[in-house]
């Protein structure tokens, strides 16, 4: 058995795909995001992110700089355990209890990562749940998707943001038995968002409880940064709100808030959450500064949805085939893997700009694209320059403009 | 359908049990470790932690702090992006390269704990090998158990640390067929060995591949701290040793080491890796300052020896039933979930000793224990009070004393 070679081969075909995976080597600068030095073979240089989830530049706030050093240096740089074996760490009570209030819900509970809330928290609920039947969208992230097969319980993939199909589906099962609807707010590589309210509606309709991702949005909307449901009144209709501290508040981690009943729950039974050491007083520090800021203070998110919609009017008006999105990510389509990565590396030797290729597995198969992330630190004269660095680009490589 | 009741109904099977969880809140403070803050309803009160898995203090070491420190003041406090999307930090770039090297193999590859590292790694790596069947020892982690499920292939689980068993099982299977062994080098909850040299022999002998948790002994076995592998000198012979940033090193997340080839593979296909924002860099640099340290330093290994050696012989010279481990973790025998709690409940209130029951799931039922990890930083003094807390307590609570 030649293992190597097995190894070996598995990469060939992501190769061969025209999707392999190279890392760009970069050292943010805390106070000149979005900015970067971009450390290569040949060394190193200047150049400007596109694409970070870092949407309102948290990471780099001073509150958030501050809240993060302060507790390294009071409280160490581990938090020494998992929760239950000396790891709780009087900041992740205070994130928690914050998280909590912010989403309006009893509690609050924090995991490692929004991938590993989303896969323990819906597995764990749904094995809970006796007969459980979960009705998930088709587009939803692969934390999701791995939370619905890790639940090994009967699925239902609904189309996307299809209420119809949802109904037909939450219809063709017996009322008596659970059913947990599992969507997001905003889906993060075409930005479009999900009808909540309308899901609530169904959930409501059909005995259903639901669960709604929100990692792209909290922080981003809504009058104190709870995200969609905030923005639209209808918080307290969703079960689970699932967010992240990685994005807008540009720290790490990820949480559930919900009933006490459901935390408490989740707590006692999830493994991804128990046999894990708990998070770094630093990130649950940085990322309680980043929460109590964006909840008091709505410039950052005005600034960002202002940036977002000058970038997709300049675009259009460039002719560059920006695809529809309603919300602050803007995808421009290219449609092929090969020359995704090949304008996104000219992007970056020739312009000094960084959008990284999204190839598949994380969108379909001839949807390739690069998605730009317009933050509130990227000012006009950055913009003249992306806009004209990707018609020179599409120029070069004859790439479809917009219909 | 009462979904609020099912709830709690889950978390009253788990009071009934007597193995409901409460997590201490706890505020450890740079520079008095092992003591920390415990805030409780009724104010806050001093206490000596003796559970810790920050096993050497690192947390709170000077040099460990101020990396962390340094990496947020520089970098900020997220990365901004999983690894592919302007989340690769130079210091992932540079923690990988260390980790690789500490435990001679070509490469590493980060993820955002432990828990994960194994969940991804062990699920991945047996996708990729067509018809693999993993060999898991049957006292392996949960997090290993999570890997193994999600492989989604045929598994044979072997008696612990059995290796006529091992054997009989490798011989099962036809020759040809990839397989993989997966166990532990320090089993954590009873502090026995894994024989590392021996395991390998047989997948030699078989054709198999093997895979190495470390977590409980990188930073802690070893002239460098690279783990148990290392100092019986097999740390070549192994295929990938999986290790933790988060217990000696006293940081947060986790790695795999192992050829080129397989972090490749690894790196190219999980989505626990692929999918989520990559390490923040207060913990990449505190991380990378920890394992620099351990190195190059043998005092924290050597005291920690002789802190666990001289608790032993005192526990063992006052009648009390430690468990036989041959490692630096104390395991005291009490056998009941309930009474587990009461003693480390009595431990906390009334001696200020902060050392959490562990029961079932993390143990079998039945060999529910105190779980002892002391550390350099305990000195005489401390273990005086620890042996006389818990004398005090077996007499109260009628427990078993050794046989």
């Amino acid at each position: 058995m030649d293992y190597q070679s097995c190894f070996a081969a598995a990469v060939t075909r992501v190769k061969a795909e025209g999707r392999y995976r190279v890392f760009a080597d970069l050292a943010r600068r805390v106070g000149t995001f979005p900015m970067a030095v971009h450390h290569t073979p040949s060394g190193t240089r200047e150049i400007t992110i596109w694409c970070s989830n870092d949407y309102l530049g948290m990471g780099h706030h001073p509150a958030v700089v501050d809240g993060a050093t302060e507790a390294v240096r009071t409280y160490g740089a581990g938090a020494g355990g998992t929760r239950n074996i000396s790891g709780t760490t009087h900041l992740h009570v205070l994130l928690e209890q914050e998280l909590a209030s912010l989403h309006g819900k009893d509690a609050a509970l924090l995991f490692t990562s929004g991938f590993v809330a989303n896969e323990a928290a819906i597995s764990t609920i749904a094995r809970i749940l006796p007969g459980c039947v979960i009705f998930s969208d088709e587009l939803n992230h692969a934390s999701m998707i791995a939370g619905v097969r890790n639940a090994g319980c009967e699925k239902k993939i609904f189309r996307h943001n299809d209420l119809a199909h949802l109904e037909e589906l939450l219809r063709s099962v017996a009322p008596e038995r659970p059913k947990l609807i599992a969507f997001e707010s905003v889906y993060s590589m075409d930005g479009d968002f999900g009808p909540i309210r309308e899901i609530c509606d169904l959930a409501d309709r059909y005995g259903a409880i639901t669960y709604l991702d929100e990692v792209h949005a909290v922080g981003m909307y809504g009058p104190h940064g709870a995200g969609v449901a905030e923005r639209d009144g209808v918080m307290d209709r969703v079960t689970v709100i699932q967010g992240t501290l990685a994005k807008a508040f540009g720290c790490m981690g990820g949480y559930i808030a919900a009933s006490d009943a459901l935390i408490d729950a989740v707590r006692s039974h999830a493994p991804g959450f128990i046999f894990t050491t708990s998070l770094a007083p630093a990130v649950a520090g940085g990322a309680l500064a980043s929460v109590r800021h964006l909840r008091a203070s709505q410039a950052e998110r005005d600034r960002q949805q202002e940036r977002a919609a000058m970038l997709k009017a300049r675009l259009h008006a460039a002719g560059l085939p920006v695809m529809p999105s309603s919300s602050h990510i803007v995808p421009v389509l290219v449609g092929d893997p090969v020359r995704c990565k090949q304008a996104s590396d000219l992007l970056l030797d020739e312009f000094a700009i960084y959008i990284q290729p999204i190839n598949f597995p994380t969108v379909p198969r001839g949807t390739e694209r690069l998605r730009i992330t317009p933050g509130p630190l990227h000012d006009d004269a950055a913009m003249d320059r992306l806009v004209e660095a990707l018609l020179e680009v599409w120029g070069r490589l004859a790439l479809q403009k917009a219909a």
